[in-house]
């Protein structure tokens, strides 16, 4: 999997989709609740720019897009659950992407484009856990996965290894998302992501791979 | 999260179960084929022993144990498969856990016992993909899993990552599993679990949380 | 499973909860373009009068409402998909449901109240297909569902085949639904039910059998 | 969806499969545990034959075969389950398909060939329940299923219904398959199928819809 020569995945308009996932303000934006977490890493790997880049040339490629949500935050989520996890009550606390909000809008860059599927916000961290993600990806005939967005190590991982786990071929993109610390970044895709990814590249490689529109 | 005060949990032997992953003589005997990988990680934390005191302790308490064990490889595994992974391929191409050998049996001291529960063999990283447990979880009036065994960034991140997305309250325990680095330990526990476990302890910690009998 | 003598099944607030299927205008209304279609049966079996004594009913006993929604229609659905069924493009050709419109509002007699969960729309007949509803089920403890609502041999039947897969305990009720034929529920509750519910009942049975408040 | 001319779902050995439900000796030998149970109507549509010439014709046709089998009961099934149904509890009862049994063989026609694909077994009614069987079709590439077997009302409809919440193209085949009643065949293909099938066909409009070797 070296950085210059990645296997060439065979990549198509027929069968190969990007997933953005959570292209929030909150996310993305200057004054997001969340940006202030992530803009030391998403500067350094030029996140906007590569985001923009991928986002642009798949849709040119005339490859499907989906879009891959967050839950959005309301005041009354995790009342009486009984295994909220101490990370979701703590995006709760500071209502994460609320409903109705700003921060819960997308990035005026990245906003859905006509065609696009936005498929049914995730409670977690992955986008195929309580969604209808895999059997949109079916209606479309995609097998295969680009997965960009954030974060690194949550959000873009769990759907990553989900992806894995229910026979998908799995793109990472290293530069095209981003973490709360470097250290993240390289757990994501130096450790952990050659254990379930299929191809982990940068987005220079990722695209010279994709088809011709 | 500190290490000294965990919160309590509420485990109990009506809802709480200990999920243990791959205990086979590849993973953790002399000789087997991945012992050399993570061996240095291992005895690093006192694996076998902390695994033996768990396993001990929560037999005593009363507490269901579930087997989750990876797929025993074949020699035509993969044949004509779209998206077998690199890391799936090299596991096949060294025979991992293969069937009818040696290193595909149980370590002697963690042999399931009268009333465990063997689950379904899983094909990726996950215990719960493309297998029978959360249904025989269910079946136990389980709510809370404790996950040990191997290895911590792979098998068990991707069952703890599934377990929480299917709504379980997941336990991780430090120094009851291991890794091919102290670096994928320190992503494991410290960068990555908080996202999504409830609860990150050591086997000492652990103990001391356990039912009574 | 007599009549008569039902299996007390050991309801209770905690671990049981009432699933209500599609309450909606177009199914439940006079003007619902599929009232027509399940009017005869709906009457036959006094519907709505045993809908309202159990919603009353398990209310009363505290115990937890999910509403389980269809997708509502838009005119753009099932563009371009590669799977979509001869019945979803039948009911998309009429925009059942129609998002935004009064036959895709409630019911008034079965509005969500306060502390109900509406969870996901289903796509298809299954209200846990692509939805969040076992992860939900899961957050508030729940092992046993009592569906209720329309179709008797679509929705309701789907979903109970889900839950039973899924390792729930199911309970059925025979006049608590509808379907487009007398013959079409005898085949519900009598030719499918059995090899998979754990309870068939009637309303009056189940109203000895919930919890007192 | 006349008899007469069914719409061409445009198969290939590319992305269609054959699922084979459940070809035991309980359900097809004379002498199994539940041929009498079957016998009538499975004489009535000439099973035995349809199912050979099926199975034939896709093997000829170069077409990927999987083999759904049901769990191969054990004495102590269901040992302190919450939620065992009574039908799980009376094939228990009775041991159909005992492992290490005759009943639980391939019958002999029908046994697996190189090549095809034994997914794990299913513990209720449908294939894709707890099993790998969504995870090997995408490795295989396949989105049609076409599903024989047995029982038509019971393992075969909950596999079809869970197919096209899946997002797969389903096919029935009245003739290839058998129940415990012409009632409950009805029930299946007329009464059902219709809700969630995109193809209900019998065996000769079938072999004409296969594609060429």
């Amino acid at each position: 999997m070296s950085a210059s020569t990645p296997v060439d995945p065979g990549y198509s308009k027929a069968h190969t989709a990007l997933l953005f996932v959570d292209p929030y303000n909150d996310f993305l934006a200057e004054g997001g609740k969340l940006w202030p977490l992530v803009e030391v890493v998403a500067r350094s790997v030029s996140l906007h720019q590569h985001l923009k880049a991928i986002s642009d040339a798949v849709r040119k490629a005339g490859m499907q897009v989906f879009i891959v949500p967050h839950h959005r935050a309301e005041p009354d989520d995790f009342t009486h659950w009984k295994n909220a996890s101490p990370y979701q009550l703590g995006a709760s606390a500071i209502q994460v992407f609320a409903k109705d909000s700003w921060g819960g809008e997308w990035f005026s860059d990245f906003s859905p484009q006509p065609g696009d599927i936005v498929v049914k916000e995730h409670w977690g961290s992955s986008g195929f856990a309580n969604t209808d993600l895999d059997f949109l990806l079916k209606q479309k005939g995609i097998s295969q996965v680009i997965i960009i967005g954030l974060i690194a190590n949550t959000c873009i991982e769990s759907t990553a290894r989900f992806a894995a786990e229910l026979g998908y071929h799995v793109t990472l993109v290293k530069d095209a998302t981003a973490a709360m610390s470097a250290e993240a970044m390289h757990a994501a895709h130096h450790i952990n992501g050659p254990a379930f990814a299929h191809l982990i590249v940068d987005t220079v490689q990722l695209l010279t791979l994709l088809p011709k529109a």
